[in-house]
């Protein structure tokens, strides 16, 4: 294990399967045969379903075989006889990240701010909303908009239309920065773990629509915001990343949404960012992340 | 206002009411004519419910009307005219607390050390228990330990039998520091507001008996504990006070369970503490606390 | 005392002095005697220096002193008398705010985000910088962006050149928005109370140009982020806000960097949100925050 | 790798070192080949000095080489060679903990409430104080209470007394409950990474005696407690925990202290639990704590 401090090359292979002996033990020795110098390794053994997690990221500058041809060399010699599911991904590759939004602009202006930065080493080729209210922005930053409104009768075709921006524009993954439209179960299907929703609260407590009014309802003394994968359950699919902040009985319903807004785009932020570096594995609906 | 570093004896009024026009004038007008010093005061409207609330400590000591009449000059002057309800107590006055255990120990253990540190200006005169495992704990503190099991058949006059125990004792609340027993409607009904239970979970989310587990199972990266007034509907009573801590994929149920731990005994403390110190307003089943 | 959920027309009052007898009840006289409508009221004792602080809001729609007299009775009848400090806010004057920035965006882009959605009520006349690298960004907003360079020897005429800005755009109060320059005794004595920084540490700790450096150094597992008044003295002003993050020594410099962004911007957010809503007095370099 | 809900026997293995490549997959293999099913593993780089810190745990079950052989043979086959600091640990020690305590109690009670109820699994043979007001708490749990009152001129030989106390008990490691003397560095230096301390700050902010009294001085909107090693610099050994909580202008010093404690306690605890776990690994005044 070798590392410098700026790493340009590297792959991340993210894996898991039936927990077995010796799983860590294969893998490193596979890497550090061909020359691969890991800079980081983190594994994690669920007990309670007996499986094993793990992610490795190794520099590539003396790795001994070709980037193309690793996928194949590492099913031959360790994937099957381990019966391992996996992903490999290169740090040189941008993700690149479609934005749905509706009406409110926080979690989109913060996206687009760490965009903007650098702070965030990702690619936007398109924007789409369910109105017309952010065209100026997508002009702005010079990402196609488009203005996909829906109504009761065109869900299906619209959904068709948009997955087919999402191909056009190879997009790697989806993020909902406050899209107020529940997506369909055929959409989501399509995209598993590839679309980032922020719900504001902390789920699972009020789930749905209005939570800021549920929670002012019950007068709780914590507000909280969930950024998740989307699944076909309205607002159950695997968390990421979630916190929460303090409210008195001082704070409106419109207090909690000022104070809600701030929550939701840093949790939103870090479950993207978690995302796009490939820190997470997801498995039996919830997530195993290594930050 | 006149405040000093070596406060003794100072009253303590909390009351709500129908908001209208010159209640705070009304009310410090009131005090300051009777040579009260106001040591504080807060005051909080809801604006959904035009419901006003105000808690107002002052000094006693050149205060020209006499601990015992307070009430009824109170109810004259005031309390009918603008249809206040109102509690007042003294800072002098030591409450009695009754507490109720099951067969963990973390809240009850951090209950007595603040207590028999001087943490906490409180009597405790009894601990009732369905369990026999704290008898010690009771000697060791020369309380009388009530060891009083419960099954299906006998609620009704184990209930009765511990009502009759805080009515023996004087006590001002109980403390339910896990126990682990449903109090039927009757029973809260006839302690409201003097009930204060710790749950754990961040309400409403995972109500019920195990909520670590429904946790777990659901993948939350948050585990949180909730210090809360009982009423009949289980773990929905007003919330006082709330906080959580961040888990990860790495903590099983165990480990949950003990992190938990500590935030249920702090979260604990903390609603006991309102309550004791005369902080807490509750209507329409929430709460206002002015710490 | 009377509330209304669209209250448009408010006046605060920001009061302190000597602790007396009184003072709530002669302020709250005063104001229902003229048909004020108390929406807030919130007080405080410093039990150290025997000081007492108030922040009143009333409605002015039924108030029968003409805003531009209030100053004047206020004074004759209770300034004087009380020898009181106090400053009065009409909640209808849009407050008008300049932004001083270097080369990191993250501060100045969240403030624009949250101008431009319209989440913050103010002006922003007038943006100025020590590069030239945010011209676009003034450009995109129709802000006036003034590059002023500095460098040894040109300080004082730069800001002059500053102050005068400031004057000519009749700025109400500045955010240095990671503005990383001293300002000068003579510049910040001209502006107290009224000039907000964003110091990237949980202040006392690590004061001056390096926090995360030290931070890491020194091995510390939270790093934070402090909103203060400036004054002559380097990150000495008046504490408004301060938040903190956990870190790991899995963190390198770079991580906190990136991590404390995100803190930062919302410490600052906060305590900027609290100054132009009147909601802070300041005595003895400490603040008094009635959130 | 192969894990068992009710693991008994587990090695625990510390190790750092220059970074080099080839490290996991040495002691994985090592492990492997020897019949180790590895519990769990954490291995990190700090990229700045280049240094490899690696936590490693495995059933004993079925491992080939015999507890009292593993130090041999790992020194031979991997020590050496690699050039590796290392601890060896087994789950099956129960660890002997002293503490030290002057005249608060909340530390020592919440130690002592998880030492009772079975939470920590810990031995404690011995308490020794400067004062006698505890003496009853030792007698209430069986534990030898040592009064050693310090004063100008017998420093060092109570420390020389205290050391040999440890030593005839075999305490493995002391924790500081709010012991309120400074330790020697003669005395520090016979213990490095053995005695934990409880600091009332978030340090480096407020060291020194009085750090409640600084922080309402410098009107601070947060106070918290740091978890450190003793060494012979004063509250500048290496952090294992910190966390804070909110104050406002509202809290006088003794609110702080009040608040302080639970703060404390609770940190202090995280720091004691991570130490006899065998998650912390400490290199030039830092840790690495594999949690």
């Amino acid at each position: 294990m070798k590392t410098n401090k700026k790493v340009k090359n590297t792959a991340i292979l993210l894996l898991h399967c039936q927990d077995q002996k010796g799983i860590v033990a294969s893998v490193t020795d596979f890497l550090h045969k061909n020359g691969g110098n890991i800079i980081s390794l983190r594994e994690h053994v669920d007990q309670q379903t007996n499986h094993f997690f793990m992610r490795v990221e190794w520099e590539l500058k003396e790795f001994s075989i070709p980037e193309e041809k690793i996928n194949e060399y590492f099913e031959t010699m360790l994937g099957t006889k381990l019966q391992l599911s996996w992903e490999l991904h290169f740090s040189s590759t941008v993700p690149r990240m479609a934005i749905f939004v509706s009406k409110y602009s926080h979690c989109l202006f913060d996206v687009l701010s760490r965009y903007e930065s650098g702070e965030w080493k990702v690619k936007i080729p398109v924007i789409i909303s369910n109105h017309d209210k952010f065209r100026h922005i997508g002009e702005r930053y010079n990402i196609p908009y488009h203005y996909m409104p829906l109504n009761k009768n065109n869900k299906r075709e619209v959904e068709a239309e948009q997955y087919h921006l999402l191909k056009k524009h190879n997009v790697d993954f989806v993020v909902l920065a406050r899209y107020m439209q529940i997506l369909s179960e055929e959409f989501t299907k399509k995209l598993p773990n590839k679309i980032i929703n922020i719900h504001h609260s902390s789920l699972p407590a009020f789930a749905g629509a209005k939570p800021y009014e549920g929670a002012h309802e019950r007068g709780v003394k914590l507000i909280g915001a969930t950024g998740h994968y989307v699944t076909p359950d309205l607002d159950a699919g695997p968390i990421i990343y979630q916190d929460v902040i303090s409210i008195s009985h001082n704070d409106s319903i419109s207090d909690m949404k000022r104070k809600g807004k701030d929550i939701e785009k840093i949790v939103f932020a870090n479950a993207i960012w978690s995302h796009f570096n490939h820190k997470i594995i997801t498995y039996q609906n919830k997530t195993v992340i290594f930050n």
